[in-house]
């Protein structure tokens, strides 16, 4: 059994630092890498690239919406044409950045507002797919199961890949519990830990009122910019390992 | 006697955190708010200024350059008809958080690469002058001791403040010590306390070569956004205090 | 009878021109000045201020999002108190470049994607409104007749002044026609200027489908960044003056 | 006999046009296309490269320092490592559009300040030296004849081409008049075209103080954003042709 870790990564910008990156390659296999539009320079690109690669973290384009003062983090109104090349561009500049590293980008992971605007704007996903078919047409697509995202990229015959949150607590109907709601991020790292190993080895998940469903779970996202984050990513790792599922990038293929 | 203790505040930008504003200004009696060309969005400047305010703090404008991704940092050669624009700008928006939170702003202290810049660079120095007095003709000016920042900012009848530095060497013509020297920075609070001390109550300061010289200090600036630079700024507050020099701002006239 | 005439001026940028702000402001009463979170730099909000003031023509805050790239016609979700922030910081920047110029700061109108949003969008047109009585709770709020922002500002004591548009047809129930429906968009002078005349002299306009139908009109968009768009502003002016109708700004008090 | 002819496209941002971009691709061989970070957004990007290879134009990365609202014209002293990455950056996302255009990059010519700072600036040259041998090791660099930018590319084994200016008046010692003195910028298209075909074909130039001095000229660079900009570069063209010098790209070697 095998499962792959996600993180967002290379938040930084120019003299602000954002998480710890150095600990959180040490625990994931994939790196969701800032472009440069809500975070990330080309330092930082460049840095976390070469981080990545040394240690064999695959490189995800964590492209977002041009909004440093939002962080990416803002629904943005951008027409499809200018969000397809909005997109584009950042995934050209990943790729210098991964090639210069000695690897390459191996799948993307839109962010924040952009990520959650693709769950059901139909015409910004299709924006999305647009970009990764013009950059490389064997990028893997990861994303909310459900989501607008993942089937437009299945339609257009991309790879997709599911993930599961290891911090929140989902539904009976198996979608995420608003953060508006009491319960809706689990803070307790045993806990987070036992639902991840469920999750990848059962195929299923307690919903928030006892409910057991299933869950299609081919990366965990652990989040690496909050308090306690990295510990909790250790625990699910650690968790995993010791229940077997084996930690690994579903997308390390040669380069 | 008396002296007053400045820090650059409010560099924070979105998401981005810097330095730990609360703990400094606990200690300062002068806040330098960054005003949104080099950091600081509106809405860190409104909380930097209300949360001056409560304390009494004074209010100064670190205006820099047009740089968030160099934090400031980086000299840029802006015609002097712009970079008064650009510092006039800044001024008007950082009155504007000042006003609402009940005060005014008191002084201006340029930011980073301006500030270097306007130490020999008669150009834009004169452009921050000329920008000072299209705001306001009674505004402080704080700077280098030497700069053509303050002579020239004194030509112009503006009311001129002079600043040392709590944790940097001199040399013995009374300049800064490079960074790149080794002895340029000074780590041991109860050494820079003492400097402090001396510098407040004796006008006077150990040069690295071990010469005694003379210095004016109206303001000691205390750096925020380094390991231990609160525990620094601390230490030189006590200091201070139990030699009997009272922390005030020179600029706390009533509104 | 009299009348205001307000065009959108000072959205030049850095190298990039638009629009003839030279010679629309022979023709307005009333300028709508970008404050450089759309569009207009420092420099430019300077020209644009001393101009508008050598010719008696009222300064308005034209307010945008934080979205050079979209030119500010874009809808961003920015969460209110930011937005007030960010208002608040445009208000308070151009207030420095109105008061060089000699002037004032007369009025706001929100720009593009921010003006639609507030038609509707409660929590944003609160936002804006909370920026201006921060500012000035004088400020005059100049926008759409039946617009959330008009109702709240009214509501918070704020002056109101609705506007019409000269160059587009509207509903019988009072509202444009969508740009995209055909005719929404009219290019013909005399017809505009006819229309212009009525809407002053009668408060009444003819809808899309002949229905004659009361309008507000305190104020004239006319539009200055498009082709032919300066003729039209002309002719618009000259109709109104051959018909008795002053134009003169609402708001043009002593300073 | 055959020459280069290079200019500048793709400087329009978001709403902002700048020069006549269709007009000057029918008459030059070179396309140096701004990367997006003095000019240029990723859709204007894409337009341009697919404007350029439509027309058998070659793509030229005409980077920048990474300052929209100077467009670059303003040395940034940016320490060389972020350079280079700034540089690597704007390659990387160049690439992306030229390959989706079905063509690709050919060549570099950095922009305005950098373009200036790299004669002199040996740091900052080696810093573009490095981005381009992390890009592809086969791009040619463009520049002026005499600069550290041209001879250090030339040291890491990068081809070079050197460029002459059709509209600006020479020293004797080869350099170009400061655009401060008078007669530093030829305006009458007859004299430009007969210097151009000079330069071609003969390899000479006629010095400001009519000394006839040699050339080497593989790119002669024409304006596109100001006045008359098109109708010069069009008789240059037209001049070059009558003289049976063929104009072509350099670079043009099949993808």
């Amino acid at each position: 059994m095998r499962i792959d870790l996600n993180a967002d990564l290379g938040e930084a910008f120019g003299r602000w630092e954002l998480g710890d990156d150095d600990a959180l390659l040490d625990v994931v296999s994939s790196a969701n890498v800032a472009c440069g539009f809500h975070a990330g320079d080309p330092t930082v690109l460049r840095r976390t690239c070469n981080l990545a690669a040394r240690r064999g973290v695959a490189i995800g384009a964590h492209t977002g919406y041009r909004d440093l003062a939002g962080f990416g983090r803002r629904f943005v109104d951008v027409p499809p044409t200018e969000l397809a090349n909005d997109v584009l561009y950042q995934l050209g500049a990943l790729r210098q950045f991964a090639d210069v590293a000695g690897t390459r980008v191996s799948y993307i992971k839109p962010h924040g507002a952009l990520y959650n605007a693709i769950v059901h704007d139909e015409r910004q996903a299709e924006a999305v797919v647009d970009a990764v078919l013009d950059f490389d047409s064997n990028l893997t697509a990861l994303g909310l199961p459900g989501s607008a995202w993942l089937r437009l990229a299945a339609e257009a015959g991309l790879p997709v890949m599911h993930e599961v949150f290891a911090d929140r607590a989902y539904t009976p109907e198996g979608r995420l519990v608003s953060r508006r709601e009491p319960g809706a991020v689990l803070h307790d790292p045993v806990e987070v830990a036992e639902r991840c190993v469920r999750m990848a080895t059962e195929g299923e998940i307690v919903a928030i009122d006892g409910t057991v469903i299933p869950v299609r779970a081919d990366s965990i996202c652990v989040h690496g910019d909050t308090q306690g984050a990295v510990e909790l990513a250790r625990a699910v790792r650690t968790g995993l390992n010791e229940a077997g599922v084996t930690v690994a990038a579903f997308a390390m293929a040669p380069v």
